[in-house]
């Protein structure tokens, strides 16, 4: 099997793996506890926390751990809006279902949404941005990486501009990180949401990366883990997971882009030349390394991912997280285009364990 | 090592990780996607619901996947809140903070919380119960076996009384589960919260048990997954692993609870017998089978689990989440008992895997 969905999970590295046993054998201690087993369970988070902090350069106090993305997505919208309430909230219309659904919930709520538009591209419009941003607002939330199209946003612009007035800037960097190199302290992020399994770590885990002197009310209460944060018995093994996987990621980065972006253009480039009616959305650019999404004209994408799966091969239309459902991917509606160009796509996403014979296979 | 804090996280059953591994390794799929590996993955994961609803005799559409008892417990809280705005909550002043702590938030949002008071023994208050049920209740939230004193709350009472007001009830079971033989449907509860990790199972995965027919808003908002109650991509291997340790428990239930009573019971005899100034706190008999609560009278709890921890026995004064606080614990003040009585307790939590030998050297 030729798995080329990886922008909708990874396979967990073997030194992942390795990393997380003890903890899933005998080193079984809840973090708060007193005793050894507490406590040497606690050095392991502590210890993954430095690791994920590095990859994005924050400081360890600035990494709160969740149970995933998803999570921490909610959890920064939800705990800075909580700050100011019936305040606005400005975003993009190409984010991930989990920045667009609370913010369904949080317009419900007495929050007003500014939803910023994209070009063909989906590069957020940057002066309809600046015009946006007023005292009033309370969080800008626009994505790093498109999980559909792969086009990366220009967040250091957007950061500056929210910084100038003082508003706190979120980031979902969920297919971003560990594709890109990320310094959330140059960039000037406020807030970035990470998640484990999309970096070849267990599934399961994420983290919020909230910069010290942001304040952020809770979202799940309880014992008060991650200082009162995030409360719940910490998922001590996939968080020394996560951390693993975020070393290697900061340690290869370099050569796994290039080993991704040369899989990648490799084939883009020949699908363009050998088959009629096919067109590669997003920007070519400013892209993910590991993305490759195409309209192929009058083919349905389910279809297509049907018949590449009998093949042999693993694919998606796009988000994985609404496959299924058959509704038009709202990326690409955004994008100015039709329905059913909509719903003729195709998303390939390579990893670092993808290989030239792979790519050729799938060709 | 002894380990006798089985009540804070317990030892992964080795068939457990073994049922882990292939979703660890292989089988990395997003549940999401819909090619094979997303499709297998999927599979999995319907598999361990209907192992958890079956532990509990519920339906697996009953069943929502959560990162743990906290979440499920915060989800029943708000999820439910949600629906009647500035209603009242029934609770307990000896619930988990998982409960407390949503509820002291919730009273901020405007919902007006009513703490029934227990007797000596921890057991709520029926009479007061009863008196304050009326149509502004939103949901009455008791936990089924208390975390500390092990104390079993009269669940099918509360339930019957909440039932014939049709107000949802809410059950923190994550200590009773495994514990005690629990049936959803017999005993007539609405939503129970359950914790892997406290059956012999990974860390990081829960569940929260809707009855059919009770309307919840979800915590966590996104892809849509969990029939859109709660969002995310799933904890494959932890949910299977959850899956595998509820079959467990419900194969074993009556011989590992036999065999941790009987553990119990000769440390709870001998300690009592050879130790003077020691008092067993809790219930007798509506008591976990697995748990043991002692205060030591001028012993300090923290000083007793250092140098318990130094003899090579893992031990623990109360709740994990709350260790490090060194605050005394309010389910023993709510008890009657006095900051000094409660500021000298020690609890000694037991698992299948305990041994006699373990005991006698622990006495």
């Amino acid at each position: 099997m030729i798995y080329l969905d990886n922008a909708a999970s990874t396979q967990i590295h073997e030194d992942v793996l390795d990393a997380m046993l003890p903890y899933l054998k005998d080193q079984y201690g809840n973090p708060s506890s007193i005793h050894r087993y507490g406590r040497l369970a606690n050095k392991a988070i502590e210890k993954a926390r430095k690791q994920i902090a590095l990859l994005i350069n924050a400081d360890p106090s600035e990494i709160f751990l969740t149970s995933g993305g998803t999570e921490s997505n909610n959890m920064a919208l939800w705990g800075i809006a909580a700050k100011k309430p019936s305040s606005k909230i400005i975003t993009s219309s190409i984010e991930h279902d989990a920045i667009l659904e609370p913010c369904k919930k949080l317009a419900k709520n007495g929050f007003d949404i500014i939803y910023i538009p994209v070009d063909n591209r989906v590069i957020v419009n940057l002066d309809e941005l600046k015009n946006s941003l007023s005292d009033d607002v309370c969080i800008v939330s626009i994505m790093f990486g498109n999980n559909e199209m792969g086009t990366i946003e220009p967040i250091a612009q957007i950061a500056q501009m929210c910084n100038e007035q003082k508003i706190p800037f979120h980031t979902d960097a969920v297919q971003a990180v560990g594709k890109t190199p990320i310094d959330v302290k140059q960039l000037g992020i406020d807030l970035l949401s990470i998640s484990s399994h999309k970096i070849n770590g267990p599934k399961g885990v994420g983290a919020l990366y909230i910069r010290n002197g942001i304040d952020v009310d809770p979202l799940i209460l309880g014992g008060g883990q991650e200082h009162g944060l995030r409360s719940g018995t910490e998922n001590v093994a996939n968080i020394v997971g996560f951390g693993k996987a975020c070393e290697l990621a900061k340690l290869h980065l370099t050569e796994n882009i290039f080993h991704m972006k040369k899989l990648r253009d490799n084939l883009v480039t020949k699908i363009i030349q050998e088959i009629p009616y096919v067109t590669l959305n997003g920007d070519i650019e400013n892209r993910l390394p590991n993305n490759a999404h195409f309209t192929f004209l009058g083919v349905a994408g389910e279809d297509l991912i049907i018949k590449l799966d009998e093949y042999g091969i693993a694919a998606s239309t796009g988000s994985a997280c609404t496959s299924g459902t058959l509704k038009p991917s709202h990326v690409i509606l955004a994008s100015g285009k039709s329905r059913e160009y909509a719903s003729n796509t195709l998303r390939l996403s390579f990893s670092s364990t993808n290989n030239f014979n792979e790519i050729d296979y799938t060709i």
